[in-house]
């Protein structure tokens, strides 16, 4: 087991290895007090995980509720908030119990983002059952809904008590959802850890996953640390996001987020190649070891469609864009973009 | 005009005085960007004040743009939270724009919680219409919405940048609802200023407002500095509240809360004079003042009755309930009680 420690306006740590579901309520009765765990999960996870989970819970003497609804983005919903709030009031929850998220992204958003405003404030949980959910969504503290305008538009910064990642629950994932993580892992690697890259390189998808893990999660722990509050630096952690999005879009969502991300970077690294701000050399890395993780790196769409969606995706924004764009592998700059040259830098990237 | 800074986990100031709306747009100036300004308000208030918010916004350089519900409780709920969330995410509402809660307390609560929420949080200033709202609500950072199961459920401890309270809208407000603040103001001088309450004393309905509001605002300043997250002292506000409820309760919701706290105020003194915790004297100084004021001290519900209503609004918090009981006037204790002896502590009141 592997332990990082998060030090963001509230500490916690987030564990990561083998085995760990079955000490789920020994390890929550350490952050919190022994009264009932709400257990929020969905259709996919609950079947495969929630009779370990309600067992390791109820052997440390918590008794247990669950609210279970349908898998998928379309429940990371304001009415699916406002229902698991008042499953929680009906079943009397105080501000002595818990809650505990199972299960991905999805899960763990909205989970957070009941956790932070129930009551004001009660302690939760996670136990990420996706890579990308134990790579991104599970540290930072940034919880949220969808709103009918937009994606993650409303929403808090609260932090979790613990992050408990049992790397064996990511095994029964598809391979789709799996290889959606693996895109958010390789992104760590292409922004800070040239060495992390070599291992990806040399594994590919059968990279450990424990240790890998533990590192994306030091290696956004440490983002979260200097820029808890979005305003800086973490805007990296957006590499192959701004242009992935309208890939995603023009898709129609039929294309994972991950593969999507994917050829965001792929674009990205294209244009920056292109522009001198990378070697070629550090191009074809970045598509070479998509390749080695059977991610995509083309897409069908013109320069003209994707900025038409890159353009409405952040017209909330202004009159500029901050891409992230590679420098070497390891290393990345952010870099303010003007709405009208975002055609000529996707163009430049195709 | 008075100013009251708050010091909580954020700083800012709550302004007190006459004419003040007409500065509303300068006043905003000073502590957010220009851009545009989000007003939040009802079907009470925006016909009186909406024209002269709009005007005082729009000659500083804000762009507004209103949102106005029902007024009313019931409009404190889930959905109109989502349908105001939705309501910025179409106007394009970004993080440099700024929320104005316009009117009372239903207003003041809601209008936080979007701001708390939306884009994981944005800027947002109170302008209380009411004195229930200028002495209470718009001050400690407490936001809420109201589920099915219970009033002020959901909810997050966020502050305002700025309090601004005009003092000549107050006086518009019909009698019942100025009364139901006067029963909050002299809660403030039970508890915490034996000198206030003399004021209120002499001067009762025409006592002036901008010193009064001022001294309430302070108190509550201070009782929040010490314990924003109302783990402990906080808790005093309560005076009157417990028994009030069920007294609002029983009458389903026909009598105001203002009225059900001064007779839940008069029941605890009635109480606490006969468990020797206060004189006698002080038990009949807190009667005059209610009657000064024309408020009720009196109840037609039996013990019995009042008693089944606070078990069923207090059962979330386990087997007893913190009383907030005077010992003279200007100073209360916190007193623990059993939920067993709750119904005789009522009956001793009645």
């Amino acid at each position: 087991m592997k332990i990082i420690h998060v030090t963001a306006s509230k500490e916690y740590d987030v564990k990561i290895g083998s085995g760990l579901l079955s000490t789920l309520g020994a390890e929550l009765a350490k952050v919190s007090k022994i009264g009932t765990a709400a257990i929020i999960s969905d259709s996919n996870v609950w079947p495969l995980y929630g009779e370990a989970a309600v067992a390791a819970l109820e052997s440390a003497g918590y008794k247990t509720v669950h609210y279970i609804f349908p898998a998928g983005e379309a429940h990371k919903s304001g009415a699916n908030y406002l229902s698991i709030l008042n499953f929680l009031a009906i079943n009397h929850i105080t501000r002595s119990d818990s809650i505990v998220a199972l299960g991905g992204g999805v899960v763990g958003d909205i989970s957070g983002f009941v956790a932070a405003t129930f009551l004001r404030g009660i302690a939760y949980i996670q136990v990420p059952t996706t890579v990308l959910a134990a790579v991104d969504s599970s540290v930072g503290g940034k919880t949220a809904i969808d709103l009918q305008a937009g994606k993650n538009l409303a929403g808090a910064f609260y932090q979790p008590r613990l992050v408990l990642c049992d790397t064996d629950l990511l095994s029964s994932l598809p391979e789709d959802i799996f290889r959606d993580g693996c895109s958010e892992i390789i992104k760590y690697s292409i922004l800070y850890d040239a060495s992390l890259f070599s291992t990806l390189m040399r594994d590919g998808l059968d990279f450990d996953r424990e240790s890998v893990i533990a590192r994306c999660v030091e290696l956004k722990r440490d983002v979260v640390a200097q820029d808890e509050f979005d305003t800086g630096q973490r805007q990296k952690l957006n590499l192959g996001h701004t242009i992935g999005h309208a890939v995603e879009a023009n898709s129609n969502f039929t294309l994972s987020h991950g593969k999507a991300v994917a050829i965001g970077m792929a674009i990205v690294a294209g244009a920056a190649a292109k522009y001198g701000i990378c070697s070629c050399d550090t191009q074809a890395k970045i598509l070479s070891i998509l390749a080695k993780f059977e991610l995509p790196s083309a897409t069908k769409h013109t320069a003209q469609e994707l900025y038409e969606s890159a353009l409405s995706d952040k017209k909330r924004l202004g009159g500029s864009v901050t891409l992230v764009v590679p420098q070497e592998i390891g290393k990345c700059i952010l870099r303010p973009t003007p709405i009208e040259a975002l055609k000529d830098f996707i163009e430049a990237g195709l």
